[in-house]
């Protein structure tokens, strides 16, 4: 009954805009018959407005024609469109920091997994206030378990396709949670290390940055990929490489990415510990420090407010 | 334009139940807020009506069961309420011969992976005309492929849960019809023969019929079940064994089954020809008997006309 309240007051402070049109958040619906539903045959993008513009939009944008090509999607709903009702549906929702999620379906189709029955796209957008992160995430870190649930292989259903077939990461999360973790980091089938359920992981170890390679099967991630070009022109001592689970134990430093929460420590792994707070973990200051500077200064291409 | 035509046409001869209660197809719809749309968080079922009576369909509520087990999903929506709803759609549609889909989600919830945020099921029933396949599927057979795409690993979704996670399908099906294939047959990441993206395999290798156990990553098909007790009853040789990409090009005979189908005899698989009709496949042709023989047989529990 509390979920369910909470839920409803969720809906209150939501603005969903469907092909073009907006509808209240309770009321937004979709076909039964929309390949999203049927098969989780769609793409997503999940990005951020601070101070009402867009961060980041060119970037999510061509992830999502990315992953439009890796499943072979026909776009019948152009790229100008779906930037028009993203830019509507945050102009409408009158929010200066806010949580932009873009859905585009293979659309309306017979019950047949064939995607050449599709003749149109479904497109829905949903803006919400910006979550608040707790600070103790930042000052403290979170805890991850290294969960039995390992990532869709590559040759499956590629990672890299931001998609909305995400029970292999509700599975992994659910486990984590079990554990009373905060979140899950899953291994490929090889045991090499790949990415969390929403996020991408990063190490320090013997000074220098690492992070995996898309090839072991995960996302690239937009704040990855501008943390990697902000740690170049720092010059810092980095690598793309994989991964193995005995480098997270020997590692001194360990953190995470993605676009809503940008760089979050991570204190414990299992029953290994990182330390309780960022004194213990001064790349990760540091980079924390740089990239809330590189945010400030990001070119405002994309105003809604 | 005619695929939107057809699909009108199409929605105009389906009957949807949404929650108990009927809606016309054409306006048959779901929160964009249900996990079966945002992660294709949900479970399903396929099955049919024949002369009014549901077939199998203690098989297929014990399956969906089982889908709820292996992904932990809560049933808030009781299995004597799917099995009324799904009654009342095919009693509703006035359909002798019925194709019926059962899919139940993990119901609305915030957007967050965490399956906990959820409170309730929605259960979306539909029937539609049972599909009419061409004769020449079973008199001549049809053309496989075998795909590059890898089944779904157990480990990361369990092909044996019957989800709306059916991308990998998705993709597998696109490749074999870019190969001018009736449809696809996966292999799991250690190279054995899984299944098709809709149906069970099955070979015949001197003399010894065998399809590959569920520990090679493949749905437990119902007919397969059925098909497995009529093996034994008939006393044939046969086994439950891996079937690796040779034991298929050294066959002499090769099938599929599902729910829908049936059993279909596959006439060739890439560039290996099993032969173009059933006269060449004497053990299909006296399966494809007895399974029908099977059926006329089954015990009229669940009437719906």
């Amino acid at each position: 009954m509390e979920k369910e309240q909470d839920f409803s007051r969720y809906l209150q402070e939501t603005t969903v805009f469907i092909n073009g049109e907006n509808f209240p958040a309770k009321e937004a619906r979709i076909s039964v018959f929309d390949r999203g539903f049927l098969f989780g045959d769609s793409i997503y993008e999940a990005c951020y407005g601070e101070d009402g513009f867009i961060l980041f939009f060119d970037d999510h944008i061509n992830r999502l024609k990315h992953s439009a090509k890796l499943l072979k999607f026909t776009l019948y709903t152009s790229v100008e469109e779906i930037k028009k009702q993203a830019i509507q549906t945050l102009s409408k929702s009158g929010l200066k920091s806010a949580y932009l999620r873009i859905i585009l379906t293979r659309g309306e189709s017979k019950i047949s997994l064939d995607p050449n029955q599709a003749f149109k796209n479904n497109l829905v957008t949903i803006a919400r206030p910006k979550p608040v992160y707790p600070k103790e995430y930042y000052l403290n870190g979170v805890y991850l378990s290294l969960v039995n649930t390992i990532r869709n292989d590559i040759r499956a259903v590629d990672p890299n396709a931001k998609s909305g077939n995400y029970l292999n990461n509700v599975m992994a999360i659910e486990e984590a949670k079990a554990q009373g973790a905060y979140d899950a980091i899953m291994l490929n089938s090889e045991g090499k290390v790949t990415e969390g359920t929403t996020f991408n992981l990063w190490i320090v170890k013997n000074g220098k940055i690492i992070t995996p390679p898309i090839e072991s099967g995960l996302l690239a991630g937009i704040t990855r990929k501008n943390l990697l070009i902000l740690i170049k022109t720092l010059g810092l001592n980095h690598a793309i490489e994989e991964i193995h689970p005995a480098d997270l134990f020997s590692a001194q430093e360990v953190f995470i990415t993605s676009s809503t929460r940008k760089i979050i420590p991570v204190a414990r792994i299992d029953d290994k510990i990182y330390g309780d707070n960022t004194s213990h973990w001064p790349t990760i200051a540091n980079l924390m420090h740089r990239f809330d500077e590189l945010i400030q200064t990001q070119p405002a291409e994309y105003k809604y407010l």
